[in-house]
């Protein structure tokens, strides 16, 4: 049984208390956060603390608070014995001090309370300072999904990067053709399935053999009508991503 | 009851036939293809011929082929009395000869023969030439789908260009992750759950609401960080987006 102590009140502490409740090995003996906040969502049965002090001796602590929080928190943990892992892509091992056994536990997911989502499909990156750390890391991520991978954290780094393409930017896409819907009063909902589809795809397709559209054809008088009806930004975005487009698959 | 001939033996009149052929106002009473091409994937059931001369009178013409073939096709069709229809979200209607009754019937989705898909669901852009045609056009397309939206050439142009934005350059980001994983041996499947979440995400939410990210908290640190791992052109949409994702949100 491993036993673990929760630290934080948000969207990813709370889906970290669901499925650590849930997973058959692991005993959430604790959750602590600054302060009470977010109480509603988390189940009461959880042994709750506002004190540092009070913090229950555990083989694991996970640190689920925001990445510019992390560095002073465990600046106070010093005197732990366990395991002190946090759940930042972003952020390296080493914002955890040296002298303390750490390691990294980050769910690859956007996560927030008010969305439902099952942890077991939500790839996780671990990493760890020690062989037995990563074992025990190892054994923890497997039981709350079915998709862990070991990463350190340069890889994690990369990863990280990869993920605003994915993420972030792949948003804004959506965004730049919602504001274009709005100024010439299409609906955007129309746009809305294609966009799932395109998320869909690529679930079994490769994106680079899922690309479709004018630059993927290099059909530059579509390209040119295109640019046409476009300013600013946008246009310098449909500009440098449809030559990046007609690019990348010369080098295919 | 709607009688129809559909031309075409692509991704578009795969999916039209199957719908076409179970709607229960339309009868779908002839395919037209240049040549027996894709047979395999039609119902047998549906007369077919690969003769113009042999086309069936009917209430509307489908032509479900490519762009650049419609204007052609299309010359070979004035002994036509029926409404003539292209279903490309690229195209205007005059692409039609104008001594023709002529309309666009555009199914807002990417469509593959491989793909099943409900076309219940897909958005539907219609236009026609005459108020008669654009309620008999509005009929058919109601029978298909349940997502009907009367749409102008003009209009229908800008939401081409959105769905080059929603669809071809949302897909490239997905791309540039693929590529970034691979430079560091990073297997893609661990971003696919995210990706899939984006694309959820945006169906009950704006896109402007669901942007995250460090551009989206200004966190010129990360993006500074960021910016030093990537070279070329990754380097260039990263700052390009970084500061449109910025400048938007100062707008608000």
């Amino acid at each position: 049984m491993i036993k673990v102590v929760l630290l934080g009140s948000g969207n990813v502490a709370y889906h970290l208390a669901l499925a650590l409740k849930s997973a058959t090995n692991v005993e959430l003996i604790q959750r602590y956060s600054r302060k009470e906040s977010n109480t509603e969502f988390f189940d009461t049965t959880i042994a709750h603390t506002t004190d540092l002090k009070q913090l229950k001796s555990a083989d694991i602590y996970i640190l689920a608070i925001k990445d510019e929080a992390i560095f002073n928190l465990c600046q106070r943990l010093n005197h732990l014995d366990g395991l002190l892992v946090h759940t930042s892509g972003a952020m390296g091992l080493d914002v955890l001090a040296k002298r303390i056994r750490r390691g990294v536990l980050y769910p690859v997911q956007s996560l927030s309370i008010e969305q439902k989502i099952h942890l077991k499909e939500v790839p996780f990156a671990i990493e760890a300072a020690s062989a037995n750390d990563q074992k025990l890391l190892q054994q923890l991520a497997s039981e709350i999904s079915d998709h862990v991978f070991e990463l350190d954290s340069k890889k994690r780094e990369k990863l990280h990067v990869s993920a605003v393409f994915a993420n972030n930017f792949s948003n804004f896409m959506f965004s730049c053709a919602e504001d274009l819907c709005k100024d010439h009063q299409i609906p955007f909902e129309i746009l809305r399935p294609l966009i799932l589809e395109t998320g869909k795809k690529v679930q079994y397709m490769k994106p680079l053999d899922a690309q479709t559209g004018p630059a993927r054809r290099e059909d530059q008088d579509v390209i040119d009508k295109h640019l046409k009806q476009l300013q600013g930004q946008k246009r310098e975005i449909y500009s440098l991503l449809s030559n990046a487009i007609i690019d990348r698959y010369k080098r295919e």
